[in-house]
């Protein structure tokens, strides 16, 4: 009796731990969610409208007059949303038109070699046809492996081998193929038309706006770094400086980790049309370019910021007065030139003003070389102590390098895309206000002020 | 007459000038063709494999007492093949288990939906079928988002959405259905087993095989570095350094560039059976960890090699006698260590001798931290030039640090996997000749000197 009501205890308190475990892991899955939804609320859009266009098509199998007509080919209709509807706008009309014509010539061909295959008599059609099967399959596959045609045209590859082969082992006559063929080809142009007017018409999202948004942003990275170290005194110590190392300082690493995402959004974005400020032959290329430049100065970054917060790195007070000014006048001029950059690539102006802050910096570059050479300086502090400052400023010297590059890139977008003047006046009391606060320590955390 | 002549000239000769374009434009087309199979023969391989199992399943079409079962249901054989055979067994079994399970339980779950509506009426019917199809689809697509769902159940999940909607708004009885599913699950199981077959039994590419080879390769590229450097005299000038300064020295830059794809090999891995010299569990997570610390010293050599060939780095007399000798140690003692690593994953054994080679590598940067900090180099050198000579030093010091990460991460994998011990007797060998000569410069283009 007793063991029997021990037994139904255990049973009951490992039902009861089982529940628990099951509603903690639902509790998890459900904030794992809302974090995700939170982190970029597009992703829910995205499903909505995927579910609507899918409830839209698939509405077309009950809707008779319709459905009569296309009769089971509606399927294909069904499945082309299914397939096709992407993120952004530039990968639905890739993937829709790759489909759409992938199907009308791959078919067209299989039409014709079907055709052929049945002049051979019944002993000759399955042979012929599957050489043909066997010939176009290993040719399109060999052709995915070009890295041109890989980035355009892959999928339409895999659909043409797929229709190909239907329409050429089918069993049936030629009249009935092109029926077939017929019937394919518009329910899948029908299903493409579908995705892509939803994909445009509600709240769009646009693979070529994400590209720009990215690379201004990635810059503006690179600026809280430089206006986070140059706001500080440049050489304090490790304690200070950890204090200080915050995260918007250290917001440069993520530039490092995803430099694949570009070339992705710019494949896309070749296939949109024109949109808000871009139009249809926007210079998307160029930002792949400043993308190159930024992610070589984040790596450059990440080389200085692991001298500046190594344990080894000690400054003395001599050195401190020496070549102090310089670091941070480079480090605050780099700083607001990208910020102006930022501002440029947001606004679509010239970026006028960048080229101050550029020339400033080069002139500090200057003035820490040459403190560096001065015999003062090696005399008067101790030798071990200069050898990371001086590294330090060297690496500085070679990073004010790349901004210089990205500021011409930047200069080579804004001419290509025909980006507007900025406004004289504004420009005049922006550049008014630097000169009246050329240290002023910025906050990193402000929004960039605008120039256009 | 003579103008009727001259444009008939004009004619020719333009319609030469455009054979001749495109007789150019064949000529480099098949150049680049031969450079794409001559590149990795693998490519022409798996063309032909996915030629011939397209050919063999589209035959089924033709042999009468298959068709006759399977009658129009066999186009979704055709269509699996081609969507799911992939380049490698990992991928291809990974995307074949992720259609043929999504079929079967959407398609249940789909006849499930399609029941319930039915009973609603024909009014009611299609309003709940509907509702039924926009749900699926949203949460199905809202969970493609998860990173841990994309890796593995992304093609899955899109499946899924296919299938329910096909299955459930299905304009048939009940009992079609059924049929239909049943038949549209085997020819997929079909379609999927005829792939991984042909994908395993025809020169297999296994995910797993190269993700091995991989690793080891690009260790390999980073001993390069070290033993081209170390090799030379360390401090040589620029010219003499850039006549060295051929391309398997750079070798370890193609690390930097594909950091995504060992991601993408090791999500194809997972999938995969034993094979070869690999367990069913291999840790292959193992991998992705002692890739990331690759690229981390790839990412610091660029640094070392970017202050070794700039053109301020001019070392005196005095530097080369002091700091070389330790410098070339570590250098060539780093390059050893690796070499060991790198035979222990090819040949899967313990890298006992790895062991070694750090510790002197580390006695070495010992040495350099002593000499950098005597008095004496400080006194009897220029101090400008000794800047950027130090900086090589620290440089190289945080190099071995990640040298050492790297052996351990070999080591933990090499337990992880039950490497086999290396043969006692050839270590013993081995650790002899490296005694008998220390710094012999073993020339890099050498096969790595087997330990097992």
């Amino acid at each position: 009796m007793e063991m029997v009501s021990h037994e139904k205890l255990g049973l009951m308190s490992g039902g009861f731990v089982w529940v628990k475990g099951l509603f903690a892991k639902l509790v998890e899955v459900a904030s794992k969610t809302r974090a995700l939804g939170k982190d970029d609320p597009r992703r829910v859009i995205h499903s909505l409208k995927l579910g609507l266009t899918l409830t839209i098509v698939s509405m077309l199998y009950y809707y008779k007059p319709l459905f009569a007509n296309f009769g089971v080919s509606a399927m294909w209709a069904v499945m082309t949303v299914v397939v096709v509807f992407e993120f952004s706008v530039g990968a639905t009309l890739g993937k829709g038109l790759n489909r759409a014509f992938a199907t009308l010539f791959a078919g067209a061909l299989g039409a014709g070699a079907h055709h052929l295959a049945a002049l051979s008599g019944h002993v000759g059609q399955p042979i012929i046809t599957s050489i043909f099967v066997f010939l176009l399959a290993c040719i399109l596959t060999f052709m995915r492996f070009f890295p041109s045609i890989k980035a355009k045209y892959d999928y339409g590859m895999m659909i043409g081998i797929l229709t190909f082969s239907f329409v050429s082992i089918s069993g049936v006559g030629d009249d009935e193929i092109l029926l077939l063929l017929q019937k394919r080809v518009s329910t899948i142009f029908l299903g493409v038309c579908v995705c892509v007017v939803i994909s445009i018409s509600i709240s769009p999202f646009w693979a070529g706006q994400d590209l720009h948004n990215r690379i201004a942003l990635n810059i503006e990275k690179l600026a809280l770094f430089f206006q986070g170290y140059g706001s500080v005194e440049y050489f304090k110590t490790l304690q200070d400086r950890e204090a200080k190392d915050d995260k918007s300082i250290q917001a440069y690493k993520s530039i490092l980790k995803s430099s694949g995402i570009e070339d992705t959004l710019y494949n896309f974005a070749r296939w949109e049309p024109g949109h808000g400020c871009f139009q249809f032959r926007h210079p998307w290329k160029q930002y792949l370019k400043i993308g190159a430049l930024t992610y070589q100065c984040a790596f450059r970054i990440d080389a200085l910021h692991r001298n500046l917060s190594s344990s080894s790195f000690q400054v003395s007070q001599e050195i401190q007065t020496q070549i102090q000014e310089p670091c941070m006048e480079m480090s605050m001029e780099t700083g607001k030139a990208l910020r102006q950059l930022v501002s440029s690539i947001r606004e679509m102006t010239q970026p006028t003003l960048a080229e101050i802050h550029t020339n400033n910096s080069k002139a500090a570059a200057k003035k820490l070389k040459a403190s560096l050479k001065s015999s003062r300086l090696w005399e008067s502090c101790d030798l071990l102590t200069l050898i990371p400052a001086a590294n330090v400023g060297t690496l500085l010297v070679d990073v004010v390098d790349i901004t210089e590059k990205i500021a011409e890139a930047v200069q080579e977008l804004a001419s290509l895309a025909h980006f507007k003047a900025a406004k004289p006046a504004e420009a005049a009391i922006q550049s008014e206000k630097e000169k009246v606060e050329p240290n002023s320590g910025v906050s990193f955390v402000t929004i960039p002020i605008g120039s256009g």
